[in-house]
Protein backbone atom coordinates (compact mmCIF):
# COMPACT_ATOMS: atom_id res chain seq x y z
CA UNK A 1 0.00 0.00 0.00
CA UNK A 2 1.44 3.80 -0.67
CA UNK A 3 0.03 6.59 0.52
CA UNK A 4 0.40 10.48 -0.83
CA UNK A 5 -0.39 13.62 1.52
CA UNK A 6 -1.17 17.01 -0.56
CA UNK A 7 -0.03 19.73 0.93
CA UNK A 8 -1.84 23.19 -0.02
CA UNK A 9 -0.39 26.59 0.91
CA UNK A 10 0.31 29.93 -0.71
CA UNK A 11 3.24 31.83 -1.91
CA UNK A 12 3.23 35.60 -2.10
CA UNK A 13 5.63 37.70 -4.24
CA UNK A 14 6.30 35.26 -7.46
CA UNK A 15 6.04 37.21 -10.37
CA UNK A 16 7.30 34.66 -13.64
CA UNK A 17 8.63 31.29 -14.38
CA UNK A 18 12.11 31.92 -13.08
CA UNK A 19 10.16 32.56 -9.70
CA UNK A 20 8.23 29.36 -9.96
CA UNK A 21 11.19 27.59 -10.95
CA UNK A 22 13.29 28.82 -7.85
CA UNK A 23 10.19 27.76 -5.32
CA UNK A 24 9.81 24.75 -6.88
CA UNK A 25 13.87 23.74 -6.74
CA UNK A 26 13.36 24.72 -2.66
CA UNK A 27 10.50 22.60 -2.00
CA UNK A 28 11.22 19.37 -4.17
CA UNK A 29 14.54 19.37 -2.22
CA UNK A 30 12.40 18.50 0.75
CA UNK A 31 12.58 14.21 0.85
CA UNK A 32 9.49 13.10 0.99
CA UNK A 33 8.25 16.10 -2.02
CA UNK A 34 7.39 14.06 -5.21
CA UNK A 35 5.69 16.99 -6.95
CA UNK A 36 5.15 20.70 -6.89
CA UNK A 37 2.52 22.66 -8.67
CA UNK A 38 1.92 26.33 -8.78
CA UNK A 39 -0.74 28.20 -10.20
CA UNK A 40 1.42 31.43 -10.30
CA UNK A 41 -0.62 35.26 -10.11
CA UNK A 42 2.14 37.40 -10.74
CA UNK A 43 2.67 39.54 -8.30
CA UNK A 44 -0.02 38.33 -5.66
CA UNK A 45 -1.09 34.87 -4.26
CA UNK A 46 -0.19 31.70 -6.03
CA UNK A 47 -2.11 28.56 -4.41
CA UNK A 48 0.61 26.24 -4.53
CA UNK A 49 0.17 21.86 -4.30
CA UNK A 50 2.82 19.97 -2.89
CA UNK A 51 2.66 15.92 -3.10
CA UNK A 52 4.33 14.20 -0.80
CA UNK A 53 5.09 10.45 0.04
CA UNK A 54 4.69 11.34 4.35
CA UNK A 55 3.48 14.34 5.77
CA UNK A 56 5.63 17.71 5.17
CA UNK A 57 6.36 19.37 8.28
CA UNK A 58 5.51 23.24 7.80
CA UNK A 59 8.18 24.39 9.37
CA UNK A 60 10.34 22.97 6.39
CA UNK A 61 7.53 24.43 3.82
CA UNK A 62 8.50 27.90 5.59
CA UNK A 63 12.12 27.00 5.07
CA UNK A 64 12.33 25.96 1.81
CA UNK A 65 10.19 28.95 0.53
CA UNK A 66 12.17 31.60 2.47
CA UNK A 67 15.10 30.22 0.90
CA UNK A 68 13.97 31.05 -2.52
CA UNK A 69 13.34 34.57 -1.38
CA UNK A 70 9.32 34.48 -0.89
CA UNK A 71 6.89 34.52 1.76
CA UNK A 72 4.31 31.69 2.64
CA UNK A 73 0.92 31.61 4.12
CA UNK A 74 -0.83 28.44 5.26
CA UNK B 1 45.52 51.93 -25.16
CA UNK B 2 42.73 50.73 -24.34
CA UNK B 3 38.89 51.64 -25.47
CA UNK B 4 35.45 50.64 -24.51
CA UNK B 5 32.33 50.50 -26.35
CA UNK B 6 29.00 51.17 -24.42
CA UNK B 7 25.64 49.89 -26.16
CA UNK B 8 22.39 51.16 -24.90
CA UNK B 9 19.18 49.51 -25.61
CA UNK B 10 16.00 48.35 -24.29
CA UNK B 11 14.71 44.47 -22.80
CA UNK B 12 11.00 44.30 -22.36
CA UNK B 13 9.16 41.51 -19.84
CA UNK B 14 11.20 41.38 -17.67
CA UNK B 15 9.27 40.81 -13.62
CA UNK B 16 11.82 40.44 -11.57
CA UNK B 17 15.90 40.15 -10.17
CA UNK B 18 15.41 36.30 -11.82
CA UNK B 19 14.78 38.20 -15.29
CA UNK B 20 17.68 40.31 -15.09
CA UNK B 21 19.85 37.50 -13.99
CA UNK B 22 19.10 35.68 -16.78
CA UNK B 23 19.40 38.28 -19.60
CA UNK B 24 22.35 39.53 -17.64
CA UNK B 25 24.60 35.81 -18.38
CA UNK B 26 23.23 35.38 -21.77
CA UNK B 27 24.79 38.91 -22.57
CA UNK B 28 28.22 38.37 -20.96
CA UNK B 29 28.74 34.67 -22.89
CA UNK B 30 28.93 37.17 -25.55
CA UNK B 31 33.04 37.19 -26.01
CA UNK B 32 33.46 41.08 -26.11
CA UNK B 33 31.05 42.28 -23.20
CA UNK B 34 32.74 43.27 -19.94
CA UNK B 35 29.63 44.66 -18.43
CA UNK B 36 26.10 44.56 -17.89
CA UNK B 37 23.68 47.33 -16.66
CA UNK B 38 19.81 46.62 -16.26
CA UNK B 39 17.62 49.38 -14.76
CA UNK B 40 14.62 47.01 -14.11
CA UNK B 41 11.12 48.37 -14.74
CA UNK B 42 9.64 45.35 -13.97
CA UNK B 43 6.86 44.24 -16.57
CA UNK B 44 8.03 47.33 -18.70
CA UNK B 45 10.92 48.68 -20.83
CA UNK B 46 14.14 48.85 -19.10
CA UNK B 47 16.62 50.31 -20.03
CA UNK B 48 20.07 48.05 -20.37
CA UNK B 49 23.60 49.23 -20.71
CA UNK B 50 26.82 46.71 -21.73
CA UNK B 51 30.14 47.70 -21.67
CA UNK B 52 32.23 45.74 -24.41
CA UNK B 53 36.11 45.46 -25.67
CA UNK B 54 34.75 46.01 -29.13
CA UNK B 55 31.91 46.80 -30.98
CA UNK B 56 29.22 44.29 -30.54
CA UNK B 57 26.85 43.25 -33.50
CA UNK B 58 23.12 44.40 -32.93
CA UNK B 59 22.22 41.10 -33.79
CA UNK B 60 24.14 39.17 -31.26
CA UNK B 61 22.91 41.49 -28.50
CA UNK B 62 18.89 40.32 -30.17
CA UNK B 63 20.02 36.72 -30.04
CA UNK B 64 21.25 37.02 -26.13
CA UNK B 65 18.13 38.48 -25.34
CA UNK B 66 16.31 36.31 -27.20
CA UNK B 67 17.67 33.25 -25.62
CA UNK B 68 16.86 34.93 -22.16
CA UNK B 69 13.22 34.32 -23.28
CA UNK B 70 12.77 38.59 -23.30
CA UNK B 71 12.51 40.61 -26.51
CA UNK B 72 15.13 43.83 -27.17
CA UNK B 73 13.99 47.29 -28.72
CA UNK B 74 17.37 49.31 -30.32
Amino acid sequence: MSTTTTTTFTVTGMTCGHCTSAVTDELTAIDTVEQVDIDLIAGGDSPVTITSSAPVEQSAITAAVDEAGYTVTF
